[in-house]
């Protein structure tokens, strides 16, 4: 079973990002083959006129993996632009997919009309799934861990390997998506996360700050007055509890107090602060720990194996397109 | 002086080929810098469902490129499919190079409108003019030398390479084309060479053939009998001898002879097929020494070379865009 996944090296990861590295990190545990990449060349889909950023943030995803537990001795951890092999099978790949099957893709649609701040009209993110999908077969990757908006890609990849095995040999599994367990988390104004609402809260932050972006969260809009009851569902602070808070009885202690009004949303933030402090507080430790040098040696040594692999690949690839340089 | 270029592995060369090699050892004769390769990922762009003639084709190319005349101790003789930086460049350009500015290409909507034998719906087709610049932009070349079809494509080259250099850092030199002096020539029949058409003439031929070819040709439809005078510049024959007959004298007696109904058109072709044989004769004898082997090794070494500066230009890029693994 090899387990293939990557993050965008655009900017800081955030808590989002961590419920994700929560669960590679579960995956790492379980399976001993995994590909674990920050994707520097999709950054520069969106990010070509930002490519300080990328640099900075590829070295600080690299951090991240290795602070929330991603451990080098089990998962091979490497910088997609250190692999030349995957522009190679991309661009091999896109002689066999059509421009229209790429410009259905929801996904591309989607963020081409409501994306305004970014320009996105380049051959190279109309191209992104197809990169994407080069990432994954080549390491012949079998389930590759995802949020629900990304299963398209992943149907989209099982389609390009069957096209290529079809065409010319049989090559590539067709991965399978393994659909994250956690429902993406809100931002803490409960819309979606993004940079430019501010209401993200990242990774590498402290109690004070924790504390400063928690307390004044969005609640539940109908408990205007501490003695009107609230409903958590309708609630972004309960989503947080869904991923922080661990123990069955506090998540009780929260439905019920929320729901008839016993406890204050200021109990209840309180409490997940405590949860979500406990669960980062060893995470900032390792941030503290990892310099960016150290980081880097430990992909360079993950790049070497993962070149290995793409090598051995792209020999099968060539060979079964006759490209025999 | 660099100067940069290369043909398709799409299937045997023929005449109209012949006459772009002849120039290219033109330029080698005075020039120093040169770097000419078979373009077999292209060929993927219009045959990826027939690789073997790709393959084919590359060792083909190389055995004529070396039987017209090109010196590897003078040009760097190489295979496109053999430098994966090449790949690793188009994908980078990718990232500032606009969809519908590749769209806006004619020969692109050309091709699509007009070839249906062919599926030319793949990205890599519309993506084919951002890889040629990948590849020239990648010997920083100076000068093209390219049929009047291609002078888009190198305009095309140019806009790139501004493009880059603005965004990023003063990287490529702007290429200009170097035109080809000699009209395309057409196919024996009058119309466009095609293999559909079986209007073409390899270069690897023998006299026989060449016989079989240019006695049935097309002439002048006007000259119906011996003696109605014809008008050159409305046969294709006359074209072939713009190619191939050196002498000012033979030419004129052409002209005369037709224009006056003084020559037949069999004397005409027979003229032809004389001064072709001899411009021909030593390539034939030169590719019948010439293995698929030997043509292999010229190009490993060549690639040897090409890699070099192509490593080079990446590390300039890539450091350019900060992609520093
Ligand atoms: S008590 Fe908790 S779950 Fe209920 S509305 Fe307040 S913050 Fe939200
Ligand atoms: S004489 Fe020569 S140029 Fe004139 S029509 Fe005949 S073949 Fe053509």
């Amino acid at each position: 079973m090899i387990i293939v996944s990557g993050m965008r090296a655009t900017g800081k990861l955030h808590i989002g990002n961590l419920v994700t590295l929560k669960e590679w990190v579960e995956i790492q545990e379980k399976s001993p083959n995994n590909f674990f990449f920050v994707a520097d060349w999709h950054a520069l889909t969106s990010h070509f006129d930002s490519v300080e950023i990328i640099e900075e943030s590829t070295l600080d995803i690299l951090r991240h993996y290795l602070a929330v537990g991603l451990n080098p001795e089990k998962s091979v951890l490497f910088v997609q632009s250190a692999i030349k092999e995957h522009a190679e099978l991309y661009l091999l790949l896109s002689m066999i997919t059509s421009v229209s099957r790429l410009e259905r893709i929801p996904t591309y649609k989607d963020q081409i009309n409501n994306i305004s701040d970014r320009d996105l009209t380049n051959l190279g993110f109309l191209g992104y799934p197809l990169l994407q999908a080069a990432d994954i077969l080549m390491y012949k990757g079998d389930i590759v861990p995802v949020g629900e908006d990304q299963i398209y890609h992943i149907e989209f990849t099982r389609e390009t390997a069957r096209k290529f095995n079809l065409q010319y040999r049989e090559v590539f599994p067709e991965p399978q998506a393994l659909i994250s367990k956690v429902k993406k988390l809100p931002g803490t104004d409960g819309r979606k996360m993004s940079k430019s609402y501010g209401n993200i809260i990242n990774i590498e932050t402290n109690e004070k700050e924790l504390k400063e972006k928690i307390l004044p969260m969005m609640t539940d809009p109908a408990r205007i007055r501490r003695t009107d009851p609230g409903d958590p569902e309708k609630c972004p602070v309960w989503e947080y509890h869904k991923a922080f808070t661990k123990l069955q009885d506090e998540k009780e202690w929260v439905i019920h107090g929320c729901t008839t009004a016993s406890i204050g949303c200021v109990d209840c933030k309180k409490l997940l602060i405590r949860n979500m402090k406990e669960e980062m507080q060893p995470i900032w430790n390792n941030l503290a720990k990892i310099s960016k040098d150290d980081a880097k040696n430990i992909a360079l040594d993950g790049n070497e194996k993962a070149r290995k692999v793409a090598k051995q690949t792209m020999q099968e690839v060539k060979d079964a397109m006759h490209l025999r340089w």
